[in-house]
């Protein structure tokens, strides 16, 4: 299935730019620009608010929703509840990501919480994976220098990626939202995350070619991420199946 | 009077960078440092507090006021009515951006409440404009492709600008900025909000030469704006009146 | 001791690269990522969460705290009484930025009775710092075209810098960041803070040389954080003891 992946992540890639879908972002209070931008230089359309009195009306319009708990107030954890309950009612997808859970034991909590309301992925670092007991039906994306999307017994080892990722803040929470952007436009979650991540990864290598540090590697992200044509995806990819 | 737009355009720009007016932002949560610095770039000095308690400090040492609707929440609506309440008691002009109004009905409705207040120029694209019944006194912006400023029966319509803008979120929201800084120096509201598109349409023009994407089209805009002289204007102007 | 500050810089900033303190930040809404990828750029690793149910957390982690008073609501001065609370409990050094004071009296009294709290080091533009009445006991920083570095008669002058730096929205809290990243490591807190205004000027300095505009000059000085090199440090250190 690896000789797929690429191949398909090429496809979805074009599905994105052609279908343009909403993405709706519950995002922490640091990043939410370069969330934004991020997904706008994909291909996606990205709305950021979390007040509880508008979220609803939010995540009805969009096509998919990220969750990242990045941010965590008792208003926070209201809008929360609230947009994945239009997300079920809607039937659209949802990502959680539950950043920097590692720090703080209720926002692990919290997230162990969100987990069994059924999102379709769960993308977070090791430290806070960890954390988590990640129900089976739930896609498990581990991000780090490689890549790990885990579901139903398929394994996926995604190894492109770019050091000076590490050094932006909200790369993270970014690749999250890649992830809600790909379940927009397909079904099948283990593929969307596997796609996601391959097309993150590639885009990172490629700014990392131009960028002279942390400062010059975002705006370069950003661009690659406009840029990323399928030849490249097809000639970059390094994802293999984990060996059982 | 088209003729006469971008030379008065210049002489504002020289005024907004002799005067150096503080613009105060009741801005989203989603893009205030870009706003800022958009403005600082430009020849103003930003400020971006919204706590009720601290708001109308800030606005009675500002020379006009931008009001953001793209956060709101209880806190925020106070915000904002403490800080037109200051802006009409000190004859402050203000500008009103209803973001995202199409997406939410309760902002729409707040949108509608407050062009009673009396702002002086409303900027908003095409699908936040056909919500809003603007009032005759207020300046009406509907930003896009091209963008149509009107006031008391004058049209104008400036065809600068790029397309990257819109891939950068927070662009608007900026133009919305730049008509506020225009209008701390200009007491014409339709000249400044005029200049004011002008200004920034043309600086998008001049970003989108260097840019390779979206990324790096931010940077050059922010340039472009601290860059952009009077011969540029002269220069690139595309600006009609409409014909009756 | 002029003689002596570059040289310490130098390894004073090889030991944040080695140790990679955790700095938490209370940080205004405005900046927080500029402040978090300046902290990443120079070797730390930020953090940021303001909300009273975490933070205690996030400083038991930490190894020093910033506050920065930029946005200042009732729960932002719940959670920074609970952040100093924890810095004091655990005996991790903290730096107070009474960010925008001067535009509001709330905002100045508040500093003025976070100042009797003990922190190590205020650093504050002429505007804030004029308003306050800094205790003997911490080392005062004052930014500026030069910045001043004063503590128990012992005054330093650092002259280097850029004028860009002044028109990008954030700038001066980043600097106070840095002033955290070097008390992690340095327990003379006017050690500490001279290092961290040496290297933050030399770093703008680079910037300047390769920036085409305060767009620019964001990643520039991002880059240049992280590229900085000890030789660099002392070649460019303008470092002088006040003439009593």
């Amino acid at each position: 299935m690896s000789g797929a992946i690429p191949e398909r992540a090429v496809e979805l890639l074009g599905e994105v730019r052609r279908r343009r879908p909403r993405i709706h972002c519950l995002m922490n209070s640091v990043v939410p620009k370069f969330v934004a931008d991020g997904l706008s230089a994909l291909g996606a359309i990205p709305s950021m608010t979390s007040s509880p009195e508008e979220v609803g009306h939010f995540v009805a319009k969009a096509d998919a929703l990220l969750v990242n708990l990045g941010t965590l107030d008792a208003q926070r954890r209201e809008a929360i509840g609230i947009a994945v309950d239009v997300a079920d009612e809607k039937g659209r997808p949802w990502a959680l990501d539950p950043a920097h859970c590692d720090y703080s034991p209720p926002r692990a909590a919290f997230a162990q919480e969100l987990l069994a309301r059924g999102p379709a992925v769960l993308r977070a670092n090791a430290a806070e994976y960890d954390l988590l007991a990640v129900p089976a039906d739930v896609v498990a994306v581990r991000t780090g220098k490689a890549d790990r999307i885990a579901w139903n017994g398929a394994v996926l080892h995604v190894e492109n990626g770019h050091p000076l990722t590490a050094l932006v803040t909200g790369t993270g929470c970014l690749s999250g939202a890649v992830i809600a952007a790909f379940l927009a436009v397909e079904a099948d979650p283990f593929l969307a995350a596997s796609a996601a991540m391959l097309v993150f990864g590639i885009a990172a290598e490629m700014a990392g070619k131009t960028a002279t540090g942390p400062g010059s590697f975002e705006p370069a992200l950003l661009d690659a991420l406009a840029s990323l044509e399928g030849t490249h995806i097809l000639q970059f990819a390094k994802a293999d199946n984990e060996q059982g």
